[in-house]
């Protein structure tokens, strides 16, 4: 069997992730990681992994079948997306929801240009979540679907309480509140916000002498990041910090509730959930999957940008279509 | 909009099902139910529902978009779904699991044929569990999956009481052990049977005079069925049957547990679940929203056999694709 080549763009969490999950998929082979740091200052989860230039990427359109684009959605992704995309086949988790639309489309234009196929937006949310969404709201159209997020940490978040001053380090916590997660799966198809939804939880280590009942309520009253929640605050210490919440777990469930029958007598509940010790690895091992997808859609002759939403479920397995029909249909 | 326009074949619970779920659907119509009883005997749920004889289908090939094909696997799918499938673009719920291969052959050579599409073995299990559990081991190719049945009743079983001496009606549940659950949500990956992960609970109402003790022990000891179960036995009056068991509530949950980290150090758990408080009308929602898959399909000039692996998510939702990305991505 011929593997499928696969070039990693930016190593970090999700990058050094998607190394590892690659070591779990026998029909696929790394050809090495792309950094923009100096290639030798670079140390790889696994010692046999090649780490190279970001410039050098650009002759090596034939050695790799797909690159794996792991940059931020911010900074990274909006110019390396179109860059790579009129090189290779390409994943990437383009997560900034308002701008998928704009994204998708010079995405697009870069991947049919070069004759390319690019899944954008590939994870857990966007991603396997949307799926859930998307099929949930088809199948059962009378009815109301709820995201909730949680167990897990916001990077975001902990980012804006690090901004404040006498702030050290900080870690947030997105948390489902039970109540509403358990009057969503009564079937009761209520209205929730996000803040109805999510409690933010924050560990906050303070500067020596710093102010805290001032850190507390400038956190609590922080508008868009936690004004409109509930959020609970704790003091620890950096050793606390680092001891107890170094962790990267996260997940959540997508939920839709929907009435069938003649008088809209019967109540249908779908759930779908995630609890993820990791998130970047298991993000990563999403991504490779459908990395599978991107390199058999582009052998077909296809190409130009999917979402998620386009492709067979299928094409993330390594199994053939007999295989998948006699053991696990 | 041109409405796709919908036929159903066989008007049991199942075709019922789909009747009141197309109602919910402003992008298709019901041209008619065709049964192979008398027409003017059948009393649809909606009162202007045309009803039609099964032999009249054959000409209407240009009236029917999509024919939904709701009769039983054993006795009536086998002989229906090639001969439909020659003339129409089908959908069906095939769920004899060892049978699909061989189905699915038959079915591919017929729609290829007629150049029409069949998506065969659509519906929750066979269906949207299989979605599930093929894309969690793509994703997690590193662990365990598991299905779980329930709480609902397995009409198979509920016959094989039926058909025991001095039983009069019977109603069986199968339902999920919960401490099997617990184990595999804890990311343990347990090695589970079928009969290590369900109860059997079984209501029966006995003849008048009829031995009990020996109706139970028939039961419990009843080979495939019942022997390798825990299995509960309650007598009732037909009155408690028809006024407490006369739902048809079902639902089950896919779990898979996937390890990820350089030492396999982190527990991932992916879980698909639903509730259903009326089986048949679920199964026909599914049955619907696949009928669309296969109408776009077809007029994308695609002809054979297909299952729910095969079927891009977006084909199942009446909406764009830029407003799926847009919305729900």
């Amino acid at each position: 069997m011929q593997k499928t080549r696969i070039g990693i763009v930016g190593y970090g969490n999700l990058g050094r992730g998607v190394e590892l999950a690659l070591k779990q998929c026998p029909d696929m082979e790394l050809v090495g990681v792309f950094t923009r740091r100096q290639p030798e200052k670079v140390e790889p989860a696994c010692i046999q992994t090649k780490v190279m230039h970001i410039e050098d990427a650009e002759g090596m359109g034939d050695k790799i079948d797909v690159m794996i684009l792991c940059g931020g959605s911010a900074g990274d992704l909006p110019k390396q997306g179109p860059h790579f995309a009129r090189l290779f086949n390409t994943i990437d988790s383009f997560d900034t929801h308002a701008g998928i639309p704009e994204y998708y489309e010079k995405m697009n234009q870069a991947a049919q240009k070069s004759g390319k196929i690019s899944i954008i937006s590939v994870g857990w949310d966007p991603g396997l979540f949307s799926i859930s969404r998307m099929m949930s709201e088809a199948i059962l159209p009378n009815g109301q679907g709820y995201t909730f997020w949680g167990k897990g940490v916001s990077q975001g978040h902990s980012d804006a309480i690090r901004r404040i001053e006498g702030v050290r380090d900080a870690k947030q916590y997105t948390i489902p509140i039970e109540e509403a997660v358990s009057l969503v799966r009564s079937g009761a198809n209520p209205q929730l916000s996000t803040a109805d939804k999510h409690l933010r939880d924050c560990y906050v280590v303070a500067e020596e002498g710093a102010d805290k009942a001032r850190i507390e309520q400038e956190i609590k009253t922080m508008p868009n990041y936690f004004a409109d929640y509930k959020t609970r605050v704790t003091f620890i210490t950096e050793a606390e910090l680092k001891r107890d919440h170094s962790a990267m777990p996260h997940g959540g469930f997508v939920i839709r509730s929907g009435k069938t029958g003649a008088n809209e007598e019967n109540s249908n509940i779908i759930e779908y959930s995630l609890k993820l010790e990791s998130n970047p690895e298991f993000t990563a091992s999403v991504l490779v999957a459908y990395a599978r997808a991107a390199w058999r859609l582009n052998r077909e002759g296809k190409s130009g940008a999917r979402t998620v939403f386009d492709i067979p479920p299928a094409y993330l397995s390594p199994k053939s279509g007999a295989e998948l029909r006699k053991e696990l249909l």
